[in-house]
């Protein structure tokens, strides 16, 4: 039987991060799959179109809603973000662990559909460090800033929810612990029945 | 506010190489303190009093089990064996990670009287090759090591009571994965809730 792979949510505030983390943990751990997402936004500049995101109209987005096809989506800034569920699904069922990197609203979601993911949140080291990462991300008029700074607060409250708070000062250290996290919960009891029987039974042959 | 310590319990049947493990991870890991337990057995070749027991008459083993001053302690195979519980806890108190090396039997005592610690079931790669080592240990007369046999079969029974299950099947491999279930309990949301509210604060303000 193949073992069912884990389902790694790595989220946070806006400028914590978390596409930097997520690539250095990606190269380190060839082994992970990062979970593409759906959104309707323009890409940013050097996006790619099935590596950043799939980048689809409003009207494809809406059917995809219609007909169930989302692990979870939101809608922020006037554009919607969203997990394929059955992309997601498969690589699970494949054995293989996937990341999904999302925000925390998404993260909220993915949390009651899937209970059994390993939630991290990706913290800034300060918060005067993450209001000046959003401040020099500048790709966002005034008004927008201001919104991802008071958003910024609110998500960093829903930090408790996590299973795990890992502190971005460094990415090379943020990606380790990520390793280290992913490392541990492959080893808990609860996911190595299989093993344990199989070998009592042989201790006792 | 010191940070409390961790308390990491190795344990597993006999000739899983706890032993060779410890030493392997506390040489990589010098933080770590490792409890040194109290036992009325006399020393094998090469150990040494309060590195690798502290060896006690059974009067004064039973003078501190009557005062209350073990953690855990067992009668196994003729002999004591036994935890300080004041030193254990004064580490813990200073914010020291304390490493407890002992077999199944007192690990059960310690899930009982420290929920909060990480219990870490250290397996033999295979039935046949647990067995191959406890025969190879050659330090025990034929009762005593069908004893020890039989003893591995129930110890491995208990695994599921663990929280996490390291198979030692290369030392550095069991000592790594250790080290990164160290890591991630550190990382869990509920050891950090000072370290979430100073940067909600900051970010609020």
């Amino acid at each position: 039987m193949t073992r069912q792979g884990l389902l790694i949510v790595i989220s946070g505030p806006s400028g914590a991060g978390k596409g930097t983390v997520c690539r250095a943990l990606l190269e380190k751990c060839p082994e992970l799959v990062l979970s593409v997402s759906k959104t309707t936004r323009q890409p940013r500049a050097g996006e790619e179109d099935g590596v950043n995101y799939f980048f689809v109209s409003r009207e494809d987005f809406e059917d995809s809603i219609a007909n169930g096809d989302f692990l979870e989506y939101a809608y922020v800034y006037g554009q919607y973000y969203g997990t394929p569920r059955s992309t997601v699904e498969n690589l699970l069922n494949d054995g293989r662990d996937v990341i999904l990197e999302i925000d925390t609203q998404g993260a909220m979601k993915v949390m009651e559909a899937f209970s059994a993911g390993i939630f991290i949140f990706l913290m800034p080291p300060s918060g005067e460090e993450l209001r000046s990462r959003i401040i020099n991300r500048g790709t966002e008029s005034e008004e927008s800033l201001n919104r991802r700074l008071s958003a910024a607060a609110n998500e960093v409250s829903l930090a408790p929810k996590y299973d795990y708070i890992v502190v971005n000062d460094r990415v090379e250290s943020a990606r380790d612990k990520i390793a280290a996290i992913i490392q541990a919960e492959k080893l808990q009891v609860s996911r190595n029945s299989d093993l344990i029987e199989a070998i009592a039974e042989e201790v006792k042959s």
